[in-house]
């Protein structure tokens, strides 16, 4: 990632420096938080998020870049407050998103994530859930002291769209490929939305409430962020078919082996013309025992991008991108913050790190 | 349950008519809170609180006393306050308690509550994950808009202790019968106090901040909450063992069956003298396989009860009790809502309902 100059405009710290600078605020406050925890679920706070291993041993370094974080403080420089004002704020929606993850790990059934043990899978179901269950109760602890009405509200409000999206995406799990009840591009959006675009727009959110940004400016940040979250998770789809192994540490083709209703493939079975959706759908549930289950994925992933369903997903992830950044300049006061925030919003879209 | 009558002091209602006349105030604003979920979600939380049945076809009735809630408002009564101011409080404790109920039927695998299928066992083991911090998530909301920072703030405090407390008595399954790991009566009535006693504590404080008690006043009102909560453990313990099966709809001796460690247990394994120990032990730990367990777990009740176990827990939950009505009395400004407060927790303690 490298710093863009613009003709009169000052060069902005790239993405990984204003990480770099929100981490060190942030990270101090958050590992505070987590140590107001009873011991037996701080152990396990610790270990999810990378602090110690399993035998509560300190680790270098922890997991996650601190997206959702950064973007809150961001936020609340953009709209003219300081960094420090929303250091609660970040401090919750990495607690959010922390909780999100270790369900969601027990959910699908997941064993691995960034190459370590996940929780349920070090710890046991139960204790994991419980985790969970503290780091979310953790969450609004931490805003429920400053401007506590409004970013409460703000939190469960987000907290209640993200159990919704997660709800319907395992719902669609259920639902068939084709005909009147297949999963639409429309209702596709509407939970990608929910699920990962809330705590995006949380994010930004509370960062430009914590900063003291106007209600108009505190809404406008916060469509930023979800339309942020709806390009993020366009580029997640992308890259569960497309991406690089090595990069992914997934393997090829892995959401079409996981037979996951991703954009790509909701658009592929819904365009109008729809003579190949059949096929797909029998490429897509091929049974591993009757068939050569790598031919199956990689033939399915070529008719999805011979119909489109490649190009109309990298097309939207741009638009939410274009969108969200047009709001940030529209509505940021401090043109230092937009120019910082415009670079993370682009490192977040930019999924090839 | 009469009432009961004292020179000088009108009778008060009995606990069943302040039950009736708190759940005639609470119902209709938990069901205003519940139906703002998504339709999804707002389904599972309906059947949870049997409102309907697992297709969505609204049944009669529903489950559970409203025991937490009435706490609540008698509580804001007590300190002066009318119920009315109460009303958030109530439905962000008995969210609370919907969403802990759920979690553990997931954590320990229980097909039945209340000779009805379990949240998980009717939709799944995800979708009713969510389900739950979907609620959790709601309490939150439901006190955001009022005394919003020090109610959220002991919202969070008690989750944080209840899962705590879950998760210790979790780990106590792992732990040794007997030797310097075996659980101890100091180690389980912590365990007891947060996991029983923290959210009967804050139904009762909740009421005392609402109902505009002082801070000393909401604080002893807490304490007596957790103290009837310990009563309320320490009563389901005896039950678990010693229970009518035709009263708790539990096989006899379940929690044995179930080698659980609870108070009259960890008792007799823990006397001064404890020769019977081991014996004790190798009765708990029987194999299916090798002996016949009814026979062993009668045995067991048997040696229980004869080294104390059973009057230890018995003389804990009236002396809990005792202390829990001995701060109503002293802390309550009207005294008729003392009268019915003091119904109210006699009633809990009293199982046998």
């Amino acid at each position: 990632m490298t710093n863009r100059t613009r003709l009169g405009q000052p060069t902005a710290p790239s993405a990984q420096e204003s990480l770099e600078r929100c981490g060190r605020m942030v990270l101090p406050a958050l590992r505070d938080t987590v140590d107001r925890l009873p011991p037996g679920v701080r152990h396990m706070a610790s270990f999810a998020f990378g602090w110690s291993d399993s035998a509560g041993a300190a680790r270098g370094g922890g997991r996650g870049k601190g997206l959702r974080p950064a973007l809150t403080m961001l936020s609340a420089e953009a709209v003219g407050g300081s960094a420090q004002d929303a250091v609660a704020g970040a401090v919750a929606v990495e607690l959010v998103h922390a909780f999100s993850l270790i369900h969601d790990d027990i959910m699908d059934g997941d064993e691995l994530r960034r190459h370590q043990e996940t929780l349920w899978k070090a710890f046991g179901v139960g204790p994991a859930m419980l985790a969970g269950d503290a780091l979310l109760s953790l969450a609004f602890a931490t805003v429920s002291g400053t401007a506590a009405a409004e970013a409460a509200a703000m939190l469960s409000t987000t907290l209640i769209e993200l159990v919704d999206g997660q709800s319907e995406d395992i719902a669609f799990e259920d639902r068939p490929w084709t005909g009147a009840d297949a999963v639409t591009v429309d209702q596709y959006t509407r939970m990608a939305a929910n699920k990962t675009g809330s705590l995006l727009a949380c994010s930004a959110g509370l960062g430009a409430l914590f900063g003291g940004g106007s209600p108009t400016a505190t809404a406008a940040l916060a469509t930023a962020g979800s339309r942020l979250g709806a390009g993020f998770q366009a580029i997640d789809d992308l890259l569960g078919i497309w991406g690089d192994p090595a990069v992914t540490g997934k393997p090829v083709f892995s959401d079409l082996r996981r037979r996951k209703k991703t954009l790509p493939v909701v658009f592929a079975l819904g365009v109008d013309d729809a003579a190949h959706a059949p096929a797909l759908a029998e490429l897509l549930e091929a049974d591993p025992d009757a068939f050569d289950v790598d031919l199956a994925v990689r033939q399915a992933a070529e008719l999805i991008e011979r119909v489109g369903g490649r190009s109309f997903t990298e097309g939207r992830a741009e638009l939410q991108l274009a969108q969200a950044l047009e709001v940030i300049d529209d509505v940021a006061v401090n043109r230092g913050a937009a120019a910082e925030l415009t670079e993370l919003a682009r490192f977040i879209a930019d999924r090839s790190h």
